[in-house]
């Protein structure tokens, strides 16, 4: 038997295999609350990290740079937004994607020195990602709210809250939220824009482990307030749990599956596998949506957040059929329209995961493993369910919708595989 | 105008209008734990109640002869079973239906003297219910095991669980079983078979509460524990609030409605609004369905339980269509069947439910208010979801599955309304 050698085509097939494989196998546990000064002590409190693709303040939007005066004023490094922005324009302070850190964050996503980080360990890699804690609704810094009691809840969060978690979480082992996201899948959360039955199950799971804290009861007492006042607390972990996921297939030669999406509120940028960590950017859209009384589409800005990473794995809008209650949130239509999604983006994926299924399609998987060719081929972008923030800081959310990922994005990472896995003289055609 | 005098079709109608319309207003509220003692104090300890119509000892099945042994001994009437026996056979110990003292027990259904009650209200109406707490899984009462182990547990419900949950419940107003029960439909539970959001919500709601007892950690964590650990605690709360709701219609004159149905493990039975407490009987059915490994059809008691109170409210069976998941557990077939099997008992009842949703039917509510009638003119009698017992005393559940109600129940009580309502010829025709 002569050796064929393998076409491109079986290269990209065999890579994106393995790559499926290892997001089957991944188990994402909730292990511990640490500090991100603990993490990565190499950064320090000048750097912020933040949502989406690489970004100068210059061409950060309204809620982003808002984000921004909240946390060097979370860090003491600033008293006012004067001496915040004075700090920007003299070009002391530093801003990385969360991405690069092994963090996501929701809309702004700024991650700061102090803040208390989820940590989240795939048990079948060891691969380790990381999230802050949702602040809850109303004024928050991820939608750009920077005022005093913006500031009082992140202190407590970090100060008090953060503590107590982590002593709950040390009175039993790791948590698996691969079990706790399929179970909440067959509860009607698609786990981006509905997190009430993870966080349900969640608050459930950490009642017991509080009591065995020893603290004293009126501590325990407002941190069970926190967790069960907040039908998205879960959100953060689901994105932490997606994160240590997806980062399992980084860089894997030849892959032709996306390892992140993301936007930084202006740009929209994705990652490929087989291309290690460029970004394939594009503008970032606007959301179709439901506005709370009183906004409009004028009001909103364009798409924001690192929660998209959710998507990638099949969760979010990939997992609509999963809830209706949430096509109706986001505007999308009639319940029907859940299973017309799903089935959409199982057009442009590789494969259907066998942990996270979908009572409602017999228990079918969800689409998981974006596929560049694919998008491009059909044209179809992915859908992502989000919520909307107003283009202005601190007015905060303004309704909740859906968005497509910028098809450009796409064909440029499609592009660049080309240029690197065909021969030059295909790649030229 | 002359006065034309209602026919008996506008009187029934008009009769099961008024019924539907407290249903939809009816707003169960868990209030307060109570020991039956306190409820029921003309009940003597001499007196068990039971799940079902009014039965004899001697007609009794083994689950419910074991569970009569059981309480007589968590009562301290007899030291043991050779003892519990030589009372019934005296003639000292009473039977009599929960249903007689607005009350509902799940299985054997049996509430004695002791037992710790949730005190459910109808805040629209006043009507109360009751319900004893779900004991969990493996060897219990309510599948006719008494054992030491059973009573143990019983007696921890009892004298720890209930003061402790009582004093939790103490710390707020009412907790909203209809937006409780309505959230967890969106969730995937249809309350019989499938309560895993439910309990989820509700340990989630009184996490706070319990904290707020100021009682010592290590006994808040023993109940939270037992909270968290069964996935149908939620069960009894469901009945209970079902129970308080139906019993608005209890004596509707002219109504065709159903006010409960309720099996004792030998006979199902039914009562109607119009024709008051009176029970219309027949054999039960023997429930089909998937068993435990070990376990077969030749093994199971026939139907039992007061719990198909929920299927008169549309829950359960009635609304499969909201939890394939349960479709599943019970055998019914694939996820398609669950909408399919919510028309057909649709066909049947008077009316939809405007608070009790299904997102998958694009937020259609249940079929609600069984018509005798309709029974009757269609032949297609109320599927519930349900547990299957061991027909041997303490051996316990040994599946999961659906019956039908026996037609022949109906059938008794539609012609009981023609005597009643139609005039003496047209009823002798």
């Amino acid at each position: 038997m002569s050796e064929q050698p393998w076409t491109v085509g079986e290269q990209i097939a065999a890579a994106n295999a393995v790559a499926l494989a290892r997001l089957h196998a991944a188990q994402p546990q909730l292990v511990a609350l640490r500090y991100r000064h603990e993490v990565w002590p190499e950064l320090d409190p000048y750097t912020l990290l933040h949502a989406g693709p690489p970004i100068t303040w210059e061409r950060m939007c309204g809620p982003l740079r808002g984000a921004v005066v909240g946390a060097l004023r979370l860090e003491g490094l600033a008293r006012d937004e004067r001496e915040a922005l004075a700090l920007v324009e003299r070009g002391r302070v530093r801003f990385a994607p969360n991405h690069d850190y092994a963090t996501v964050g929701p809309m702004t996503g700024i991650t700061s020195h102090s803040m208390a980080l989820f940590e989240v360990v795939d048990a079948a890699s060891g691969t380790r990602a990381y999230c802050t804690i949702n602040e809850g609704l109303g004024k928050v810094l991820r939608f750009g709210a920077n005022d005093d009691s913006v500031l009082a809840r992140l202190r407590w969060l970090r100060d008090e809250l953060a503590p107590v978690l982590a002593a709950a979480l040390g009175q039993g082992g790791p948590i698996d939220l691969r079990a706790l996201i399929a179970q909440a899948l067959a509860m009607g959360d698609e786990l981006h824009q509905r997190n009430v039955a993870a966080t349900s199950l969640f608050a459930r799971l950490m009642l017991p482990r509080l009591l065995r804290t020893g603290l004293p009861a009126a501590r325990l007492a407002a941190v069970a307030d926190f967790l069960t006042g907040n039908d998205q607390f879960f959100l953060n972990l689901a994105m932490a749990a997606a994160k240590a996921t997806l980062d399992t297939i980084r860089g894997i030669d030849g892959c032709s599956l996306v390892s992140a999406m993301c936007r930084n509120g202006t740009d929209f940028a994705i990652r490929v596998s087989g291309l290690g960590d460029q970004w394939f950017v594009a503008p970032a859209n606007t959301p179709q949506g439901l506005y709370f009384p009183g906004f409009s589409a004028a009001d909103a800005n364009p798409d924001m957040g690192d929660s998209a990473i959710v998507e990638c794995l099949g969760l979010g809008g990939f997992a609509m059929a999963a809830s209706p209650a949430v096509v109706r949130f986001v505007g999308a239509g009639s319940a029907a329209r859940g299973p017309a999604i799903t089935a959409e983006m199982a057009t442009i994926t590789a494969g259907r995961s066998p942990h996270y299924q979908i009572p409602a399609l017999d228990f079918a998987g969800v689409p998981t493993g974006i596929d560049v060719r694919k998008v491009v081929a059909t044209g179809i972008a992915p859908l992502i369910n989000t919520g909307i923030a107003h283009r202005t800081a601190g007015v905060g959310q303004v309704g909740a919708g859906v968005v497509r990922a910028p098809l450009a994005c796409f064909t440029q990472a499609l592009e660049a595989l080309a240029a690197r896995y065909l021969p030059p003289a295909a790649a030229r055609r």
